[in-house]
């Protein structure tokens, strides 16, 4: 078949490569229904972050299985799935913890910007839906996968509650989902810095109730002004750079917390400022296979709409189109149809 | 009167002093029933903190009020009182969030270790008892205002929940209130990280299940083991250095909180690698106000005895000594009677 290949900074290609199969009884393939182009695809695109040769990209899938390895118990080949970029067990300590991100077993998925893939620890990734879904529904489907879980995993670990006021640092796809996450979450109100019209809109729609589009320290200083000097009860930091932290701990109220989802690139953070200014933190690979069933029910009941988030289609073999829309911010997230 | 003034490092007298004075309406003076020397006192004293002149010391405390000023409400003279190290009012947008330790008037306590004190913000700050407390609760009433009240938050900040493992690093006086909290808080096992007899007595009285006195590296693989591999729930981190933050953070389980209480000196986090081992960090000075009414009762229907922490009792014209005992580890922690 044919499936996306990074070669090095800004050379990726739709090419041929050997049909993905069962390498162990675990594992799944699964054909996809659509594939995308996520924004950590862009640091190794970008050669910000080091890669050892030739890459298969993609890790947000969903589709129907074809075949699954001899141990695998929970799915069947026929069965609409959807899964997690990090392959979990799903039974380890830490997957009952509720951090699958962080399973004993983890693995991270790749090769999904391809037709078929290959799905390891099929049981504990994927989770079955009831029936086949309407098309209309799987780009959602397919934000549930990374995108949304991981804007919904920003909500949670700022610790948004009803009621509460919010910032979102970062208008890229994962923060808009952020957005939305915080509105199901019951946030009152919902403060996005962005300075992108498209990406503003966006978040409006999802419930954003306030644009701050000043940067850095006028940033901040406006969103101290829109709570009343006060700060915010929680914020999700979905970017990862010393910047975006730095804003995102300013504008945080005493005894926030900050929900890190961004991969941070350079961060470092001063224990003394973080103790005096009471701002909690956590972060890191959102465990998305524990909000996976939640997340597909408020798709299938047609309750959210994450899959808007996608602002450009294009078929899989202009993969690398997408790779360029996205990198010049052309396009918030890139379906690929395959 | 005569009250405790630190001059310089190692340098604390017991001097004649002005009497304390209300010096705004909403000030209250209260007649200290005991006092005590904190870990964070040790500081200034060894020099390790710049101080700008003589300080007046001591910022834990319990006693009969004996004036009030003229806008005070809700406390009157003759009535037993209770106050937190940070001075709050009770009522601005960060105590109502539940971090009074961030008011928007906050002050910091001083000038305790004596017979007389000043207490700012009256209203806010002092919590009142309903009649006069038996002496042999004095120190337990006392431990409150501070020390059982940043364990306390420690544990709280650590999200201990019933059936956690936690470990808590450091056996000084918070350390060893984080146990009595922990254990109040429904926590299995409670691992504490000590190699001094008395304190190891005193926190295995309080709680704890588990002790562990390897240090560093050894101590981390040590809490390993014990956590079959896991790492553990939630960890009080109640030192505040770069080594005991390296600890609580390998320790600490995907998911976990770290409650740190001890003031941070020289400690820098880097923000990806919390990211990867998703730990959650929420620390700073603790809210005691908010928990204040609730220790209390539980000192009053004597369900904990956080007073035996004191384990030296000098009048408090030694109070030089207090400090050279806790300085060189002697004592945990020193009360001085008034």
């Amino acid at each position: 078949m044919l499936a996306t290949i990074l070669h090095g900074a800004g050379d990726v290609r739709y090419e041929p490569v050997a049909d993905p199969q069962i390498l162990k009884p675990t594992d799944a393939i699964i054909k996809l229904a659509a594939t995308c182009i996520c924004g950590s695809d862009l640091w190794p695109y970008r050669g910000l972050q080091p890669t050892s040769g030739p890459a298969a990209m993609g890790h947000e899938y969903c589709g129907v299985l074809v075949e699954v390895g001899a141990d695998v118990r929970t799915v069947r080949p026929g069965q609409f799935v959807v899964g997690s970029f990090c392959i979990s067990d799903n039974t380890c300590p830490h997957c009952r913890f509720g951090f699958p991100s962080s399973c004993e077993q983890r693995e991270f998925m790749s090769g999904a910007q391809a037709p078929f893939a290959r799905v390891p620890l099929a049981d504990g990734t994927l989770v079955p839906l009831a029936e086949m879904p309407p098309d209309d529904l799987i780009p959602s489907l397919l934000a549930a996968s990374d995108v949304l879980g991981t804007g919904w995993y920003a909500a949670y670990a700022a610790n948004v509650r009803p009621g509460a006021t919010v910032a979102v640092v970062g208008d890229g796809a994962v923060g808009l989902m952020g957005v939305l996450a915080a509105k199901q979450m019951g946030a009152e109100r919902i403060i996005i810095m962005s300075r992108h019209k498209a990406r503003q809109d966006l978040a409006l729609d999802y419930g954003a109730t306030d644009i701050v589009s000043e940067r850095a320290e006028a940033g901040v200083a406006r969103i101290k002004e829109l709570t009343r000097g006060i700060g915010v009860d929680g914020v999700l930091e979905c970017v990862g750079t010393q910047e975006s932290m730095r804003q995102a701990i300013q504008c945080a109220r005493p005894g926030a917390m900050i929900g890190y989802v961004g991969v941070p690139h350079g961060v470092e953070l001063d224990g003394q400022s973080l103790f005096f200014s009471q701002t909690g933190m956590l972060g890191g690979p959102a465990p998305v296979r524990r909000f996976l069933p939640r997340l597909i029910e408020l798709v299938l009941q047609r309750k959210i709409n994450p899959g808007k988030v996608f602002d450009q289609e294009l078929p899989i073999a202009d993969v690398a189109e997408g790779y360029r829309s996205m990198d010049a911010r052309r396009a918030i997230k890139t379906l690929l149809r395959v």
